[in-house]
């Protein structure tokens, strides 16, 4: 038994109608440009909002400083009236949640919910509300930004369990009419960016080709950022640090017009809002490479539609021209994935599956739910890196170019 | 019931003796000069291994293959004398580990094992071994990096599970007498740098005084970085991204001469690899940053020593001038952190804390003892985000200057 006998094939690894495209060595791909010359004009108009919905917007910090001002007014004028102090909070649970088919946004609608400081029930959460927006008020007064967890430990006394300062924050945003971002409050940025790229951030220029192969790690104070220029004609959006490896070590931003950006799975708000501004400002497709399975659908899902949880900042977190690239289920015949290197889907990964095949913005994309019902028929997932059958280079040198000239994306 | 009354005091923060204490605004801490003074000439010295030990070292790509290249005419030789083909295969586990005390590194003792062809039991094991030989020689040759994973899916039918060639990859860097970078196997990469420092990565010159508040990622190509030049006196390791963010925002380097590293939590190989290198090409200490609590201190001992697993690579990832800064146990009285923001460790909490004070490199150091005895003790734990108890910015303009300033340190 020799050990060569083992070795990737280095021929029968496409399907036949596959060996006759001949994507570019570098430039632009076909597929792609097409794709461009569908977006632009359009795009303001697909994001109207529609009505019935929480419409929230950046706020300056000068224009939040009076929104809390005016909340304070209000309930100091309550007082002042022998009325009972209350805040309308806007309901974040599931029933006002709405699916903006035309937007392909999830929406908060326009429900709201009177909280008192006069019944034993609510007292104690409003304090705790006014004491968010006293500490929102500080962050913005010094202009910092901190963490859920620190607001928690600002006031252990007042807040008791983070829980508590967590729920505070949540209905903070919706209350002042903005998202999280504007309030200062921020969660732990884990993401890179290399590529045709080049932004401000708090007044250093960074050009994102000349970062070697490690790249920029994205800052959670995006409201310092600003995108500079880029003849990027698309953003990939890698699922797994594995493959951005691959892809960084290449540089292959500099075959073809690209950024590459990762948040090393599950991806985070800075990331997703990152992404998104990406797309808008440049107006350029995105892309997203992720494992031939459930969990890897999920995260295209998110980068694509927001979470419910964030229901209110779907509008700045949502990737809308965001395409799922691969690895697709019908990749795994059309590329040749050897059977051994396929796994077997779990109880978890077939419930899952079930599960996406209900949600919306999938059953209106028919080749997204035919490729599912073929991942749930065949009870086979995979990984990016399964592609290394064929040799560590195949990625960059064969499966990327394909899919993207030939436009095979979901 | 007034917010107010549950805000951060603004004194009674700091104990008495430490109020007197005026770090500087900006510049050099004085206990941090001091300890650089006491670094320098003595250091080549200290990194003498001691006898009885594997000796590896960095070797160039033209080394490596000389080595393969001998290892097969080796076993080509021995097939042609009619002899069973083997490999004498360092020792991993645990009997050849050895903690060199005067080096402060865990390191891997002489003994080998010999593996043959020859046998049932171990003829698959060395097919393997060979296999990923070859697969190294194919790395070097074409100069790109993989990953185990992607290693082990460039031959499934061999490998069978990914655990066969993990063992035969760990396996072969000892074999070649050098460390697992060299053999351009990776692991992903998550850290981030930023800070006085300037380094040239595959050509492009990157200064990270100038990447805004995100920073540098730190590429797991590290044979390709040269470190250029830094003013930097000393290096923060911090645990948490929540306390990076907070030295981010503020641009702390700025007014301390100093570089800052993440690796968010379990310090990745490319993360220990490059605090290694800024420690000892530069000449500067460096400092932990991490959660008062058995994790933390486990996080340290990662830095500082390496970790069981790893052992025959502990030279190339160990950063021997290493202190904990703290979160330490008698921070928490002396910097006054209430006590409604400490934590009750847990029963694994207690156990993981009464393993470390087994441990050799713990034992030799009186002062971390103290520190663990007293976490024990008290049975307390607290997160380095529990400082903003006393304000958002605590830990940047008053805790780590006074620190800095009194050396006060394991």
């Amino acid at each position: 038994m020799s050990p060569r006998e083992h070795g990737p094939k280095s021929t029968g690894t496409l399907d036949p109608h596959l060996m006759a495209v001949k994507p570019p060595r570098e430039g632009s791909f076909t597929a792609v440009r097409k794709l461009r010359e569908g977006l632009g004009e359009t795009r303001e108009q697909r994001l109207q909002l529609p009505k019935g919905v929480r419409v929230v917007s950046e706020k300056s910090v000068k224009a939040l400083h009076e929104e809390i001002h005016g909340l304070g007014r209000q309930l100091v004028k309550d007082i002042g009236r022998g009325k009972l102090p209350s805040l309308e909070l806007p309901q974040r649970g599931g029933p006002n949640i709405v699916w903006d088919e035309e937007n392909d946004l999830l929406l908060l609608g326009e429900k709201t919910t009177s909280r008192s400081l006069g019944s034993l029930r609510t007292a104690k959460d409003v304090t705790r509300l006014i004491r968010v927006l006293e500490i929102v008020h500080e962050l913005l007064e010094k202009d910092i930004h901190a963490t859920k967890r620190e607001i928690y430990y600002n006031d252990v006394k007042l807040f008791e369990e983070q829980n508590n300062s967590d729920y505070a924050i949540d209905d903070i945003a919706p209350l002042l009419g903005t998202n999280r971002e504007s309030t200062h409050i921020v969660a732990s940025a884990k993401g890179t960016v290399i590529g045709r790229l080049v932004i401000e951030d708090s007044g250093d220029r960074i050009d994102m080709t000349r970062l070697g192969t490690g790249g920029w790690s994205i800052t959670t104070f995006l409201d310092r950022v600003d995108i500079v220029e880029s003849d990027a004609e698309f953003l990939m959006i890698v699922e797994k640090d594995a493959a951005m490896l691959r892809l960084s070590e290449d540089k292959w931003w500099q075959r073809y017009p690209c950024i590459l950006l990762t948040a090393r799975g599950s991806p985070d708000i800075a990331s997703r809002m990152f992404a998104r501004r990406l797309t808008k400002e440049l107006k350029i497709p995105a892309f997203t490479l992720v494992d031939a399975d459930p969990f890897g659908a999920w995260i295209h899902s998110v980068y694509l539609r927001g979470s419910k949880r964030l229901s209110y900042e779907s509008p700045f977190l949502a990737t809308p021209d965001l395409h799922l690239l691969g690895v697709l289920s019908h990749d795994l015949d059309s590329y040749n994935v050897p059977r051994e290197c396929r796994l077997h889907m779990t109880p978890e990964d077939i419930k899952r599956a079930k599960e996406m095949l209900k949600e919306p913005f999938v059953t209106k994309n028919p080749k997204w739910v035919a490729d599912i019902e073929q991942m749930l028929q065949r009870q086979e997932k995979a990984e990016i890196q399964a592609l290394a059958a064929h040799g560590f280079e195949f990625l960059t040198e064969t499966y990327l170019p394909t899919k993207l000239e030939t436009g095979d994306w979901i």
